[in-house]
């Protein structure tokens, strides 16, 4: 019942090496979006396909499809990929492994009968929000969802020019994008499968190889929380007579550790950070009451609910906590993502497939997001599969087993096998 | 009983004007430690104090000393002083009303009859901690208590040269610190009493012109606390998982301050000040569980006692919390200052003479530390005289108005009046 993958999963061996290669920037990797050396990872799957005799089209934005064709060639697609940038030394496994997993699944069914419908990997680009400040921003070019000022909007982080500026450079159309043209119909999608490593140590600490994801979780980011008090003489200044914009600030936070293990006690599904909390250099010192915080907050859950009844209460603690202490705190404006539940055909599908191979699998949830949620908020039957990975992602540490990518590369071949039914 | 200081307080007027304008570096005025302008500050009060016909006399390590001479010149004498530095871009009244005021006193005591013993006004060295990180430089060195290595080991902050360096730049002798050579005899002094603005707003809020200090809080300061967890994903791990230094901070800082309630209610003075919580740039960000916090400490109370308390509750505290968590705190060195009550009998006596001049006082610890505390650590009978101010002090709103100076130095003069018997 276990497919055999000797052959494809040498070659994707020799293509995580060759891509460790191309894309060194010690420590670990970096593939810039709409890069010189995220165009060198894609022009790599395309040789490669082109060697495999599988047909390869590149859209306007510069994903790049891989396709299997299939008896009908008109039946809904079944998809799989994932991204081909990486944050500034990072990882070389995180969204690569997802498209050199599609390659050893076109591989494994070009050794069987012609399935009966097109079986296609997209390599996508741009999915590093670190680089352009946007959600899925390659995945949403290909639906024509992305805002039509994106390109002239968008800066990339590292040179300051415009993501128009960076598609012209790599031969792009962002023309494409300002007419919200879609490169690919959801309606001809039969299925997207992303394979994936986990971001965190659930699987490891599990000891399980291969992860089935229940949802991706859709978050609330404050970016510009700022609390302001008085800044004062930190010997003379009696407590009732402060306005000190640290002790709100834990107060504050406490609050909201304090609602998180509750929710968590109920049962709901929440994670909660605040990534940066900071005096202000310029202005504190040992011997001052502080009068300025800055924070950030992310919220995830995988049930929107819980997202709305946490801003509810956190808008209302804050103005309580402010009028309390005499300080004006001020959350700022904040993003949305909605959580992309998976679609749970495919989900007993791919828990079926491992426990056919008889590879361990869990069920979790997904705490990064994934171009899969934008094929999910299309509509298209969407799933993903996490490979066990050390050190968590977005660093060099990262250290996903080459063992255990075979695991998930056996459960997608078997899956897909089932799906088409091979 | 009021004693008539219109001619004094005029004089006070005109310097407080020139000593702004020659000390101006807008926002505020700037007197560093052993520079220029503290040397022109001197300079004013010196030529001042001649043309009064005043004794005056400079110690080695820069001190000045105005002198009334008393019928007894071997009997204890009566001091007043303060300093005359500032912090940068600070207000012209921190240290200065005191020497001024110590001025308005001598003239005041020259339309009388010869006091019994010498009255000096002392016009203090360096005060201010943000130029040489030592507490009561000057007044120190005055005693011979300075550590011996002060000149050689403490750098100004803004120049980043020696104290020794400094002083002799300003004619100044550093071997009289490194050889602990005491320029003044606490056993020949009778009293000190320090007229200093309030750095605080309760005088403010209590509506007084006038404080008597009861005591100046000793402190107990840790520079460099320092919380180690682990930066991880904000979206793939799990609460349990997460070794999150802010939310550990959060919790030691919500804990610090539920203890600075409770100890309150207990009738203990404290005050407990974060002055700088901060995450590191170089590693935070919105979408990472933050793996390192820096924050300072600042604990202060009238009674050494609640200080040790605290410090022992703490360090257990910090222990715990890091054990729960899973993270390393480390609180670092911490600098310890003792408390310095004021002598029963001189605040008796000031309150009386408060209310003979028909002045509205008030009774309040110092938050911050004053050159008063090195006279009473060597066991000199000292009090402090503080004036309303608003605005907090060490910044360029400072604003003492010049009509509670002139109540001020009625107290001080009616108190010298009925201390010297005449």
């Amino acid at each position: 019942m276990r497919p055999d993958l000797a052959t494809p999963l040498a070659r994707a061996e020799r293509l995580f090496a060759e891509l460790a290669d191309l894309s060194a920037d010690a420590p670990g990797v970096t593939r810039a979006s709409f890069g010189p050396v995220e165009d060198a990872a894609h022009a790599m799957i395309t040789r490669e396909a082109v060697a495999l005799g599988l047909d390869t089209r590149t859209d306007a934005v510069g994903n790049l499809y891989v396709t299997l064709t299939g008896q009908d060639r008109d039946a809904p697609v079944l998809m799989t990929g994932s991204h081909l940038d990486s944050v500034p030394h990072g990882g070389n496994f995180d969204g690569a492994a997802g498209v050199i997993g599609g390659l050893v699944l076109l591989e494994h069914l070009l050794d069987g009968p012609q399935p009966p419908c097109d079986v296609t990997l997209m390599a996508i680009r741009a999915e590093e929000m670190i680089w352009f400040p946007e959600h899925y921003l390659g995945s949403r070019a290909a639906f024509g969802v992305l805002p039509a000022d994106a390109p002239d909007r968008l800066r990339r982080s590292d040179t300051g020019r415009t993501l128009a500026d960076h598609m012209t450079e790599a031969r792009r159309d962002p023309q494409a994008i300002r007419d919200s043209r879609a490169q690919l119909d959801p309606n001809r999608i039969g299925a997207f499968v992303e394979m994936h490593i986990e971001q965190g140590p659930v699987l490891i600490e599990a000891g399980c190889p291969v992860g089935i994801v229940t949802a991706i979780r859709g978050n609330i980011r404050h970016r510009f929380c700022r609390i302001e008090g008085e800044t004062t003489h930190a010997g003379g200044v009696p407590r009732q007579s402060r306005r000190d914009a640290v002790l709100a600030g834990v107060e504050l936070a406490h609050a909201m550790e304090t609602y998180w293990v509750e929710a968590e006690a109920k049962g709901e599904d929440m994670v909660l950070t605040l990534g940066e909390f900071t005096t202000d250099a310029r202005l504190h010192g040992i011997t001052k009451v502080p009068g300025l915080l800055s924070f950030t907050l992310d919220v995830r859950s995988q049930d929107d609910t819980v997202l709305a009844l946490f801003e509810h209460w956190l808008q209302k603690q804050a103005r309580d906590i402010a009028e309390r202490r005499d300080v004006r705190i001020d959350l700022g404006p904040y993003t949305q993502a909605a959580a992309a539940p998976m679609d749970a055909r495919l989900r007993r599908g791919l828990v079926a497939a491992a426990h056919a191979c008889g590879i361990d699998s869990f069920e979790l949830p997904s705490g990064g997001g994934h171009d899969c949620a934008t094929f999910a908020g299309q509509g298209v039957p969407s799933a993903m599969v996490f490979i066990r990975n050390e050190n968590g992602s977005h660093n060099p540490a990262e250290a996903m087993d080459l063992a255990d990518f075979g695991q998930a590369c056996a459960v997608l071949c078997a899956w897909a096998g089932a799906y088409l039914k091979l």
